[in-house]
């Protein structure tokens, strides 16, 4: 699960709250004093990012040892203790914001994606993230989505071809986008943006493979299902909430993308309490 | 503004979003094509974060200049400029999801803290920020929380000594713990916990500058203050919201810390738009 | 063009080559001298990495200013002068084997990519490059495979899904495995290697969107394009050279996809003297 | 054999290569699914570089283990089974193609280097590499110069004095370069470029440790060696090629540098199969 | 004790002395040799620094194995052995100058710092250093004050509020420059340098918490200690010596900070010899 | 004169020093005000660094403007204003102790050097450093020396060759030792370490190229010299201080190497002051 770019991110965490020493532990707690504590969950949520939390304690102090009681994406309960970790007790004071911050961030972007997912039960539309994540987070952010049941939309500019509106007034349209999209590249798929029904036709008409219909009146969501159905995916976005994803999903779109499973997510409430 | 743990948080935002290159500009916007965007609030808020904004352009293309119409901490309205961007069309696209990422977090912050701030005018106390901030964002977001009226608690476990219920299990007591602390330190604050009012004359006797009272009641605040007023500085803590923070104002402690400040604040909605 | 790993890239370079220092220039050449250097061709070639030659410059020392006399892709002769570059005689031979390692290799990679691209004239098979590149150097190799006329297949793991023999293995049947990535991604394509008109029929039926005939005889990749026409991108795979190129891209395959372009190119020859 | 210059080209190729994870793996292979594979040699040459794949592999995940069946240097032959390595399969399909880039690399030049090598058989003639290297890979690829029998030239423009045309022009002449090159420093050798036997007595006068023999006719070089014999160590270089190599080895030459021992050696054909 | 600063530190002092390599080592010392060697002192002094020769070794090679017989601050004498380390030769070699190089620097800034502890013993004062530290150094050199029996001063400009001249000339005068930092800060103390008796009155007036006599006679010190005793800490600083510190000392003041104890620290006497 | 290396310890340096901000100038100073500074001589010594002043204000706030008055190696007076710098107060006062610590060591190392190169004067023996400098520190320390009148000995273990005591004994003598580095390297210098007149012996026949005799006596320094003395270079090492230099220096060896200039050069004494 690790890679350069989560090295970065963790390298960074622990710069910026460690800095050149955790003074407090310093000053209180016994170089060599041992101690266990646990991860435990003070309110009901969906459970994701403890293999963070796990290379967090590692890159501070690889004697540490954990013990996970739950999977990734299990409904925890409040009061359930998540996990124990032991060793160094500077190294677990070290660790235990940072980790608390990360663990309580992915899970209310996995709770929170689940509310979501719960809410079109039974019909094939998938609920998707976008990229408004907040920065050095996207990879810990797009996997609290997977663990909660959604899926990822492109990570960044660089692994999907998305033409949005500034890029369709350059073009002069999105047909003329759409096609200088087809002609370059061959091996992604075309997703494109459009406002209206008539914007809908000539994308089809270009071959976009993907179509976000953006901010899209139900209604209209419906025409274009009706339209594109069998010609490209369609993708509902813009404006998604609790209350209105089941309307939006009964359209019969096959994606609905959410800015808010990242952007606005609240973080659970969990503690770390020495035993 | 900048330093080296901010250039490394954009660094690391740059890394991730754009990665080996932005391919949908690639295919659709010339090379040496010239625009101008505007960034427009889709919504009220607090404007905070536009230094931010521009040192993420600065960095992907130094080309690019801006106007910004709004000082920061400005109450900017539905509809608003907020600033005029512009250079190569590559570059203002490259750059604008990350912007705003930012923009939106860092003035949702600001927008957040204000609520609070304002909910206790007429009041000495004043509201801080905690260490419970997103990886690699804590610089971004306590200056949110100053530029929304707040006043920032440390930044890591580094430039501040905060005993709380791990420290004082492990010294056997709050006295021991503040007394540890006072042996070990001499020019910064000794802030502690405390859960009861025999925990604070404790932490009084031994001498503590700041004393955080640690999800006390309301009654017991009161009789915290008329205790230690004159002798510490009191910090409230714990499940602080907007319902409730008038009322512990008003027991007299100095300090409101407040978690969600940071880690359940919301983006506000902003939009870049080419012109 | 410059992204965050660009600029590792070229960080990389010149740490590697000076060090702590050029020792020669050092002793021999006056700290503030100036100096005007030609860059020479001293073989005829298709013309690539001009911007990355800047952009070392620059990194080395902002002061040094070049004028590029011609364009990317250009067919450059013998004993044309691409370029001149001014400022400090120091900077110039600090830069000088960087840049011309990179040109050289580049415009190598540029140079042999159009003699296949050229071998296939009239037709509209799309030449492809691989992941078999130098590593640090994918994003200027695979620019230099687009400069010389081919396409980018994806650039690494993350950006493009390729089933290949061993996960085939692992899944138990190209069938399974084509269903498997279906199933978990509905934004990219799904590729897949077949290594039989079999194999092939599995994949068209689990709704492959490009297929990579790998290592195939030619009269079974024409059988290939007759099954698969229209209803999937085929790629031709495998021991591809400048003799048997045009046999294989008169099958009628899409696309043509060759490591040597970036595994074996040579570097062309190219000189800087100071005038 | 690692040091912190290869760390940072490992972590480049992972960072380049992998990105934000393997989303093909991720799709198809189960998390905790083991593996072996071996690693073949589907040509004959010599191998070089398997302490890089090992690195490689333990950065991506210290849990893969490698059984290595040749020692650097060997002289593998078609079909050979060079290593084998088990563990997690979805770490080494991450591995896999940066590895075998890395191997078919520097493989394929130890046996260029050996096949110069050879050539010159009983003759005392060095074989030595330049500075054109691939950037980036500089300690890799000189390693593999010395497993193909060949010595290695200076690393950069810090560990070796080259005095170089562009420096002479600069000094006025070889023997104000080599003058103020030996004046300047006194624990390294100083080496300079001659284009003539004139030039060659300069630079003996001026006491030249090393004395390059710049594309020198073969007649020229044997009256170099026998004015300069005893007094300096000779180079020869440029243009040196499998055909003309003996001959420029019969004048008696101490060392002969080659370019294209990496500018231009190409990858030798290795692949790795899950057993 | 390790955190992400000293491991830049650490990775520098590598990449800095080992660069591309070991060349000797490489040459002389089989790959495979292991070897012991014994650290030992060839002067009196107090052993600091040893946490971090381990790092070394272990960043270099983690199969190097150190057994360390004196605990830090121990009196070590000339002859003594410090610690034996044992492993491969050549990372024996590779690590040998970085390790002494700062064992040497860190046990001498104890050294000296004991020398001044000791000239005060018997009264209440603290010996503190300063931020005239080696740039890159600053964690271990204040740690090696630490060990030395001094206490550390601010870390850098952002763990402590220090008002000094510049500061004091910008707010126009030392009453009003506290005034601004306490009004801005709640959870730090303010410390401000004062030259005379009236800025002292003037900063005691404005509630700063620590007072830096800055270059004070002895008589104005001890009258700045009848004003100011239990109102604020006072610290005398400037030009402080073992000559002139007991008398510091006498004045009453509550901490004297000593710039030499790092910046002008000379290096102990240890050398590494193999067994 | 800056390369990679220079960038690291400078981004190193201030990421030390600054953190997250300077806290007491956001404080105090407001943030557009501008100011001058001028940096003084506080007593006579010789300058060296202010290229790296340069470089460190550069990186903090590219607007800052600097006036140097005097060349590198002048002898300043105490008093004498060396430079004025000027633009924002913030920048000058964040970069000003860092600057410093680098002024006032750099400037130390090139006073103790001339000091003892002026020792010397008359003779032809050079003064030159060795690798116990700072980490992080060497290129900046050994420009000192070199700015101060010494030499600069090999940089790290990467760039020259010198065979120590350990060396000696895995290879089983001086000669050995010699005899498998001359065969293993053609293009550098070999030097070794030697005991005893017969150790010099054997390193002459073997080869070496420069011997230095490791803390020999006078009277055998002497013989050294006659019977070494045009057959290799001869470099004295070991316990030289300004006493005993002359004497050294007349025994007629060509170089002394002194550890001093680096490990114990003490910081001179040099302000900045708002103006």
């Amino acid at each position: 699960m690790m890679n350069e770019l989560l090295k970065e991110t963790i390298h960074l965490a622990i710069l910026e709250d460690i800095g050149h020493g955790d003074i407090t532990s310093l000053l209180i707690v016994p170089r060599e004093k041992k101690a266990k504590a646990n991860i435990i969950a003070k309110q009901d949520f969906i459970l994701a990012g403890m293999p963070f939390v796990k290379e967090v304690f590692n890159a501070i102090d690889p004697g540490i040892e954990m013990q996970i009681y739950f999977d990734e994406g299990a409904h925890v309960k409040k009061g359930d203790i998540i996990a124990m970790i032991s060793g160094r007790a500077r190294s677990l004071l070290a660790g235990e914001r940072i980790s608390l911050n990360i663990l309580q961030r992915i899970s209310g972007i996995a709770t929170m994606t689940n509310q979501f997912v719960k809410k079109v039960e039974g019909l094939s539309v998938r609920i998707a993230d976008t990229r408004k994540t907040i920065p050095g987070m996207r990879i810990m952010e797009k996997y609290g989505v997977g663990v909660g049941g959604g899926i990822n939309h492109r990570f960044g500019l660089y692994d999907g071809i998305l033409i949005k509106d500034n890029h369709i007034k350059i073009a002069g349209g999105v047909k003329k986008a759409v096609m200088l999209a087809k002609k370059g590249h061959h091996l992604l798929k075309i997703e494109t943006e459009v406002k209206s029904l008539d914007e809908l036709r000539e994308a089809l008409d270009a071959g976009a493979d993907v179509i976000m219909l953006d901010n899209m009146s139900i209604p209209d969501m419906k025409k274009a299902v009706k339209i594109a159905k069998g010609k490209a995916i369609l993708e509902a976005s813009g404006n998604v909430n609790l209350e209105n994803i089941r309307g939006i999903a009964e359209t019969g779109v096959d994606i609905i993308s959410i800015g808010a499973l990242t952007h606005s997510a609240r973080a659970v409430d969990i503690s770390m309490k020495f035993v």
